[in-house]
């Protein structure tokens, strides 16, 4: 077993980078604090034996050697990014637990024949470039290194600029390194876990995402003179389209979300009508004819609902992925640990995308899944006990270790 | 008549100060720009031979003597702050108009009983520090000094401290100075003038305006891993409040108007279903009644509205002014100022709010409009013709020499 404690410890260290407002963290991309973050994870990893490589888009990997040369390592990590106002375990627990996993094996001098390299993936948030997952996106071949470079943020800043900012540009390929497989060990973000009375998610599935990014045209004119059938109010289209979205996940259920999470109102003055709102909905199931049926029903309605009230609307897919399926002997291998080491557990379809989704297109891939409080998840109230953090390493460990073979 | 050339002249030369994106100005109150503004104003005010006084809250009055020593002033002005994505001629247009009278008195060598003073009131548009015609506000004692002095904008700045920032805190008391008479000059910012081919708009009455800033209260979570029906979206509550508010002003038509055009959502993730939004509701008509009657439907409904979706409703008025009648007297100073001068004109009621409406309150008051452009304003694209403005300037020269006297 892992050292929960050491684990604990680590996981409340990190946290006090780039701390919120309410107890959580804003540790958002490429700003300073995710520039500290790395530093620390760096030390720590230092300190644990491993050597540190770093590729162009800033992906990390801290790699422990195996004993057979030939052999590809098996990878372990997640993100160390936050939401805005996000919370200290989404991401932070899958690098610090691969962190654990190392540690551990230290202690006990154990010898794998394969190596371990804890990834702390970039940008997997979203929220400041999107799309999210972007850095593993890349290092998966679904995105050019050069397009991600260009992701320009709400400032107007680009990322490729802020990357070298932070200090954090590798020398190393993106995507040059192969795989013997890959786990993640991830926070639920949902409440069935808990709900369930489960230690243990075994991640068998992902839902698949469609971020369509829309723009609503109107007017721009005076709130007070300007006559109630002369307005073009893009508000109006932005409220409608939130309705839509709603109405569209809904008559999906089960298996369905939708929801606009980003809005942004222009010029956005007390006294002037909304001239133009740009906001991103995004829609997702784990079945991928759903998926795509939700999306086809906003982009066919959409148009219509705005030509009714004389705003214009367009639409872009800012960010997307299919629903994945992940490798059945690394969904395997983290049933048997589970079983091994007596959590009770239950597969479970992943709600929210993760590095581990792209991953799982190139290499052997699996996640486990640990309960939070309440679902909670990207709010700084979000939080889990030591206990489940603790059981969620301990299958990591068994998984990758099985895996790496002693 | 006035000199329309020199008028037009100055207005391009002040629009050259905080200019926009789209040809408009972005010279938002206490802004550098502002300050910048009001240097211009004062140099062309001591170049007509005027004295400057500046009061506690910024506003600025641009003093011509007259032969007796003991007639009050007749006072004319609008107010040099702009939208940010403004219009040139909002409230410049009464300013510069009003500095226009000067210069033609200067011209003809004419002398007046009263004195005239030629006003710009800080903050007209309330765009920055809500609420609009702040500081006429605090002149009429509609609003405490230290209240408007406490304002304090989206990034946290203070009224007072910008307002000393850029060096026009002045050392008189708000609200000392006695008026005989008051004439304010201003576009229309509506469609009706153009629509009915008049020169001249008779400003017989105003809307009264109710600003209701709403928070709505829901839960921030994750778009992908929280169910459907775990979701607390305040985004849903904008929504069916921006079509309550929609339906609110339709149903008082004619003569009634409704729209939100701030909104603030939080915490604006892509991947966070909005926990809160701030947004402002602007509802006005120019019958008191139906204008309470308006708000109170607002505030009864919105609240159940909001519980139906499990969101939490709140709601403060931060912006209000009852509809004004202006001065009987005043108002036929510019019927006659028009019919002497034979440009057609009409009887119209004010859209927006101005400075007059307060001072309308304490002392006899008319405002003239002229036409703008496709009735639109609060929107860069905002214009008027040279000859639109020489009318109205013509008007008000006539209007202002007649109450002050030869
Ligand atoms: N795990 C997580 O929150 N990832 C961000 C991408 C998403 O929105 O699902
Ligand atoms: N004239 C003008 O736009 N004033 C701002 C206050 C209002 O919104 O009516």
């Amino acid at each position: 077993k892992i050292n929960g404690e050491r684990l604990w410890d680590s996981l409340m260290e990190m946290a006090k980078i780039g701390p919120g407002i309410a107890g959580g963290n804003n540790r958002q991309t490429l700003t300073d604090e995710d520039g500290e973050g790395r530093h620390l994870f760096q030390r720590w990893c230092e300190a644990a034996g491993c050597t540190m490589g770093v590729d162009e888009i800033g992906n990390m990997f801290a790699r422990r050697e195996g004993t057979d040369p030939d052999a590809l390592p098996v990878y372990v990590g997640s993100h160390l990014d936050t939401q805005p106002t996000g919370g200290k375990y989404d991401g932070v627990l899958g690098v610090l637990g691969g962190l654990e996993v190392i540690r551990t094996l230290n202690d006990l001098d154990i010898k794998t024949k394969h190596p371990i390299v804890v990834t702390n993936w970039t940008n997997e948030e979203g929220t400041r470039y999107a799309p999210a997952m972007l850095a593993s996106g890349v290092f998966a071949g679904k995105h050019a290194l050069d397009w991600a470079l260009d992701r320009v943020d709400a400032k107007g800043k680009r990322f490729g600029d802020e990357l070298e900012r932070i200090g954090w540009k590798g020398p190393e390929k993106v995507g040059d390194r192969k795989m013997h497989a890959f786990f993640e060990l991830h926070i639920e973000q949902g409440p069935i876990l808990e709900a369930e009375g489960k230690q243990i998610g075994v991640v068998t599935h992902g839902q698949g995402l469609r971020w369509v990014q829309c723009i609503v045209t109107g007017k721009e004119s005076h709130t007070g003179s300007t006559p109630m059938h002369m307005r073009k109010n893009a508000g109006r289209g932005l409220a409608l389209i939130t309705e839509l979205v709603h109405e569209i996940a809904m008559k999906n259920q089960p298996n369905a979300v939708g929801a606009i999470g980003h809005i942004d109102v222009y010029p956005n003055s007390r006294n002037i009508i909304p001239g133009k709102v740009v906001f991103t909905v995004d829609l997702r199931t784990h079945l991928l004819d759903k998926l795509n049926a939700m999306v086809a029903e906003l982009m066919d309605r959409a148009p219509q609902i705005c030509a009714d009230i004389g705003v214009a609307f367009e639409a872009e897919i800012v960010g997307q992925f299919d629903p994945p399926a992940f490798d059945e002997n690394c969904v395997a291998a983290v049933r048997h640990a589970a079983e091994r080491l007596g959590y009770s557990h239950m597969d479970i379809v992943s709600g929210a995308g993760h590095d581990a989704c792209w991953i799982n297109d190139l290499y052997p891939t699996a996640m486990i899944m640990c309960p939070c409080v309440d679902g909670l998840s990207h709010n700084e109230a979000e939080e889990i006990t030591p206990e489940w953090a603790a059981a969620g390493a301990d299958v990591l460990f068994h998984a990758v270790v099985e895996t790496a073979e002693i």
